[in-house]
């Protein structure tokens, strides 16, 4: 039996210590303590990295704090698209969505098509059909939709007609979440779910479902979650990027993943940041913004921070 | 000035030998030679890779041998859903589309899509209104069928019907049309464009439109197009991991790639093929299966085969 480990995070999209009231700061990590404590039951009671991964991102997603299910961010037709991917580092198989408008939970569907991989991806309307007919709870498009996000998105639009092309709040902007986990069996594994950013062209979608970029999870190496400009994060195939890194060059998660988040990804302009764990079970949560909600458990310890704690 | 050089691939679903017609043979290769020529003509006019990539992946969008565009495969709703996707390995910029079903030619929008990167990739519906409001072409989806592709959507599902498990004939399987090129100024590109495969789930998305996966580009090692069971190429992140063995394990592109296709791939089930470039000009055509379109011209050289030869 291996000690378990699980790590999350919940957007490097964190809002400005400036602005963040003492309620939602108790708020925000009430529930990152809530998605840690509700996945490590999972990885004690022996069960699965992927299933434990599943519901902590599901305790996010029901969650307004972040961006992802509930409270996720509304494109600039005011609708919600939702992305979320899967992938298993024990079997190398994954499972994803894009473009979904009415599944309550997308990580759990990714986590169901990761169990065939085929087929591994669903977009659109197609991906809520087969969520429906599988079982899974579908829901209005507008349930997804809060008072704060409605508002971001009103000064979003406001922004591009007086011209303002000063950078959007970061809490306009990014906004993910994800979990990695080291289960007592030694598997590792990475999930990642997102309504991508406020005001975002309709249809766009990011890297959130990519495998290889937004997630990515292999026994080998490291199980990897990425929040951020997600373009960025496709463009260099951020996820499989730390694997290899630590496969073939022989750097340490640390490494591999710092130099992506504040090396490449600064050079690029890129907000960004992740939460990742390898197969000794160390734990790395890099970000190059102000802030990002993370936190990670293991036996007799835990740990939540939004900034700098 | 560096030799210019272009490959490419129709997909590794050719048609088995013994029911190739010969007039499907001679129209094959005459499409072939006519991609590499008018690919082949922009970079010896001292154009750009990722621009002489588009132009020989028009040619077999619009010719109804190859699985992309017009002749494109039906989904089992008997509609097309097209991907495409574009790498410039000079800038690491990428573009691409998922699930769009009017865009007469998908890897034009993606090449499009590529110069300001965000959004990168356009999905469903969405994809398809950004095209046409850019001034692409937009068609009605049954532009793209064919007779051969009705009957083919037939034939499948008639064998689910009759519950045959006997492996569908390749050509009904894969079929992809890819690009990738090297232009004298020493710049690499890849594209990648499908209309996935026969009788596949609605909303269903491959590997095509994933960068790192169908479509990997980059000037330090090489530029590669997948053609096969894309959720394998998808969970391998096969483009990306060529990559990866040249850059940091030192392996040539012919070693990389060859492992992939004839290692990882096979014990994984998968037909696979590719067509990839290296900077120094070697040109790589791996498949697994009976047969790949696929060809190659370089000053004083070309070559087009199908099977064997």
């Amino acid at each position: 039996m291996r000690e378990a480990v699980l790590a999350i995070h919940g957007g490097c999209g964190a809002i400005p210590k400036a602005e963040l009231t003492p309620e939602a700061d108790i708020a925000a990590r009430a529930a990152l303590r809530r998605a840690l404590e509700v996945g490590y039951a999972v990885l004690t009671g022996g069960g699965l990295a992927t299933d434990a991964i599943t519901e902590a991102i599901v305790v996010m997603e029901d969650d307004p704090s972040f961006n992802a299910g509930f409270g996720a961010a509304l494109n600039r037709a005011g609708q919600h698209e939702l992305d979320a991917s899967l992938m298993d580092g024990a079997s190398g198989r994954a499972g994803a969505v894009a473009g979904a408008s009415r599944i309550r939970n997308p990580v759990r569907v990714a986590r169901r098509l990761m169990e065939a991989s085929d087929p591994l991806l669903l977009i659109a309307d197609a991906a809520d059909a087969w969520a429906a007919a599988n079982g899974f709870a579908v829901v209005e498009n507008a349930y997804f939709t809060t008072h704060e996000r409605r508002e971001a998105l009103e000064r979003m639009l406001e922004r591009e007609w007086v011209d303002d092309i000063s950078p959007a709040s970061e809490r306009d902007r990014h906004g993910t979440v994800g979990a990695v986990a080291l289960d007592t069996h030694g598997n590792l594994a990475a999930a990642t779910s997102t309504g991508g950013y406020t005001a975002k062209p309709v249809g766009r979608v990011g890297d959130t479902p990519i495998i290889g970029a937004g997630t990515w999870a292999d026994n080998r190496t490291c199980a990897v979650s990425g929040t951020g400009k997600g373009e960025l994060f496709i463009r260099l195939a951020f996820g499989h990027e730390v694997h290899a890194r630590m496969l073939y060059r022989g750097e340490s998660l640390e490494v591999a993943i710092s130099g992506l988040v504040h090396g490449e990804l600064v050079a690029l302009g890129g907000g960004a940041g992740a939460c990742a764990i390898d197969r000794s079970g160390n734990v790395s949560l890099p970000y190059n913004t102000e802030g990002m909600y993370r936190g990670w458990i293991r036996q007799g310890a835990s740990y939540v921070a939004i900034h700098e704690t």
